[in-house]
């Protein structure tokens, strides 16, 4: 079997497909990784990297004969890393964190390993199972209701990003409301918040909705009710039909907290849908003393959030949950004879092809259940405490200090300040920071005013890191 | 960096965070797969398994505590491994192949060691420009239209799956639909043969459109482009808006190749956006030889390929190619200010964010070079052919046979047949070759009649394991 006559060359070149071959290069790799990850203290979180520099660097065209392993590594050090913002880096602040691990990095591994698909619960049984499994374990540690197991009317399904999730629930609610209504998507309308994330808009102008209201946000940036109602009735007498609301548990601007249950009573009365996006938030409910954060859950029909955010977790992977999983997989299904399969037809197994837009899939779950297993439950709580509390203490800290001006309360383990001297100074101070090389942020806009925000919880950033990045905000502001 | 006291259990549990550990672990997982893809072929090619055999080995309740890794290691053998359908085994005939190989399984690997994110060019430079460099190499190596190239007015971007890039294609031609007509989605056709995949049909109705035509096919089942052209001049006549046609380059379920000149003729005189679904074939165009087979691309606005099925490359890693990459863009932008950036406004540089519609973005792109590299240009060729070659073999072999008849053209690896005793046969055939354990094949459907799909080029598949199957179809048949 390990014989490759058909793409040996001739001239002596690698083959391959030689096993011996990729035992050598992959152990060569997991310690390039492991170097990777222990220097990086050594580089700037940011390289310095203008347009063009990184294809400069690459050959016109493909190679026509096989090149060593050897070469790709030289060019993981010479082309790639310094063509990288390392998002794994411990001074990493900006956005959110994209959290991983060793056991997410050989989950990973593992799932390209064995290169099954599990697009029908046939088409490899434990790729749905263990999916299945480790969501429900979820809706325990995560305190969500429990009709949204697998084992319930509900059901959770990986996707790869929120934006993918949230565009399934608008999709789905998008033919739920045709159905009830017969209105056309064009005449229907979606609600945000202000400061909901990008993927709410994009995801309703790609599943064809016509209208997208941003609602008014209370002085703490949440979704003001009065103001989502008010909407409604305004778009209700226009003649249009309101189909969808989204709460966010922690938006991305400042991780402000939607009240999930009051718009879960607006989104009942006019029978719309209501989408949970805790994308970046719904890791820390896996802590009890969070949850207080999404009390009216029981309303929602889905929810969304991602473990590679806050959950030792590398990307893909977006947890989607959905209160009934009737509508989902009516909207999505789809049967051609090359996918028939006895299995499914007994209704006694999920197909998670019918959950979300791709058909094919590969073995995600199985580094989350890595994940899950490696750290423990008790592994994940500590280490979203720690930085929820190293988070509070930088914010505690920026309140005290009069050059300094907190913009947002502080729920998770984002803090959103600016220099009390004003919009350039607040810049530039976001601009030094950048530019020491040991500490990332996110320079981002409230009101059109600039604010900075300090995203802390990288899994190697530890409370020296966030010392350091103080001291640089006290330097420096 | 390496101290990880947060997480460290007081009782003496492995720590997750742990490098040497890591090393270690990684070392005995790439061991692991190495020896698993060895031994592939002392298993049958699907496990036996019913619903509920996998979860019924997994314990109710997430762990608390850390566990080793050796434990995960011990559960891939005992849990996930009787689990599955082995994708890579040197017997699998079913479906298309989902090729993987040492190189793209490294890297795999080495994304998911870095880290990190690509959703703006200036989050990581190299994601987007290793990319970008790699799909116009791509643009030589299979000689489509040179305006593709991201160099030019056009452009390549890894999506998930060819769903996901169909659903895209369909959403851009909506709104230039929209735009062009004032016509609302739900009076929009979509054109598309009886054999095309169902994702056409699931993008469709995803995407909202009111109607999908599903056109009928010549005796090799190719679309007809007078019933194509039929059915448009119907649906005008009816009011309808002629929105979007799929023409395929080799059909899921025969592999056939639908005249892409003819329906781009006919999609330019409509003002219909032309789709090209090659999924599978695209991967040949490598070899000049199966280029005729896409005569006309100069007329197609969008294009796609998996490097997952015959290129060597785990899933996921679906091209999508667009020949103008403007109103891509225009449907997918959105610009929230936490994502508002210096390169991306001065126009120098590719957010890919804006060309799918998930934000985040893995360095896919990493397994790709890898795979182009690790064969060569060369290697990759000599695959194809291989696989192509041993397809026709087969399908000669059957055709001289009278028990059996071949049912459809093997223009790329895909053998189509059925056995001549009538459907019972077919179908008693198909389970005896799948009940075998050595080989395994899809049993799917034409005008309602069964028939046996063999699907030949998984990696580790040599030529002595299609005579095998030969062997076992001549025994059984």
């Amino acid at each position: 079997m390990n014989d490759a006559d058909t793409v040996r060359d001739s001239s002596g070149a690698p083959d391959p497909l030689d096993l011996d071959d990729f035992r050598r290069n992959g152990h060569q790799l997991i310690d390039w990784i492991a170097a990777y990850l222990e220097g990086l203290e050594s580089r700037p979180v940011r390289e310095s990297v203008e347009p063009g520099d990184v294809r400069a660097k690459l050959p016109e065209a493909a190679p026509e004969s096989p090149e060593p392993f050897e070469a790709m590594l030289a060019d993981l050090d010479d082309i790639v890393v310094p063509g990288l913002a390392h998002w794994q880096h411990p001074g990493w602040f900006a956005y959110f964190p994209a959290m991983s691990s060793p056991a997410a990095i050989l989950g990973e591994l593992a799932a390209a390993g064995l290169g099954v698909q599990g697009m029908l619960w046939s088409t490899s049984p434990a790729v749905t199972e263990v999916e299945s499994h480790v969501l429900d374990w979820l809706v325990d540690l995560t305190g969500v209701p429990q009709a949204w197991k697998t084992t319930g009317p509900g059901g959770g399904v990986l996707q790869m990003s929120a934006s993918d999730s949230t565009h399934t629930a608008l999709v789905v609610a998008r033919d739920q409301t045709r159905d009830r209504t017969r209105a056309p998507a064009e005449e229907m309308v979606v609600y945000a918040s202000s400061q909901a994330h990008s993927s709410i808009e994009k995801g309703a102008r790609v599943a064809g909705y016509g209208h997208v209201r941003l609602i008014a946000v209370d002085p703490v940036f949440a979704l003001d009710p009065l103001a989502l109602e008010a909407a409604v009735n305004d778009d209700l007498a226009a003649g249009l039909t309101p189909a969808f609301v989204c709460a966010a548990v922690g938006t991305t601007g400042t991780t402000a907290v939607d009240p999930v249950r009051t718009t879960g009573e607006i989104a009942r009365r006019h029978g719309m849908w209501l989408h949970v996006d805790a994308a970046y938030a719904g890791a820390a409910m896996i802590c009890p003393e969070f949850r207080h954060h999404q009390d009216g859950l029981e309303l929602a029909d889905s929810y969304t959030f991602n473990a590679h955010k806050w959950m030792a977790t590398n990307f893909d992977c977006s947890i989607f949950w959905v209160a009934d999983r009737k509508p989902l997989i009516e909207t999505l299904s789809i049967l051609p004879p090359y996918l028939r399969d006895s299995a499914s037809e007994t209704g006694a197994v999920i197909d998670y092809r019918d959950w979300h837009v791709p058909l094919g899939r590969r073995f995600r779950a199985l580094k989350l259940w890595f994940v899950l297993r490696s750290f423990g439950a008790q592994g994940l709580r500590s280490m979203i405490r720690t930085s929820a509390s190293q988070a509070r203490e930088l914010a505690e800290w920026l309140d005290a200090d009069p050059r300094f001006e907190v913009v947002a309360p502080t729920p998770f383990a984002l803090v959103s300040f600016r220099h009390a001297a004003g919009d350039d100074a607040t810049r530039a101070l976001a601009e030094a920071i950048n530019a020491s090389g040991s500490s990332y942020v996110t320079p981002s806009e409230l009101d059109n005013r600039p604010f900075i925000r300090v995203s802390i919880g990288s899994t190697w950033t530890r409370e020296h890191h966030v010392t350091r990045l103080r001291d640089l905000i006290d330097r420096v502001g």
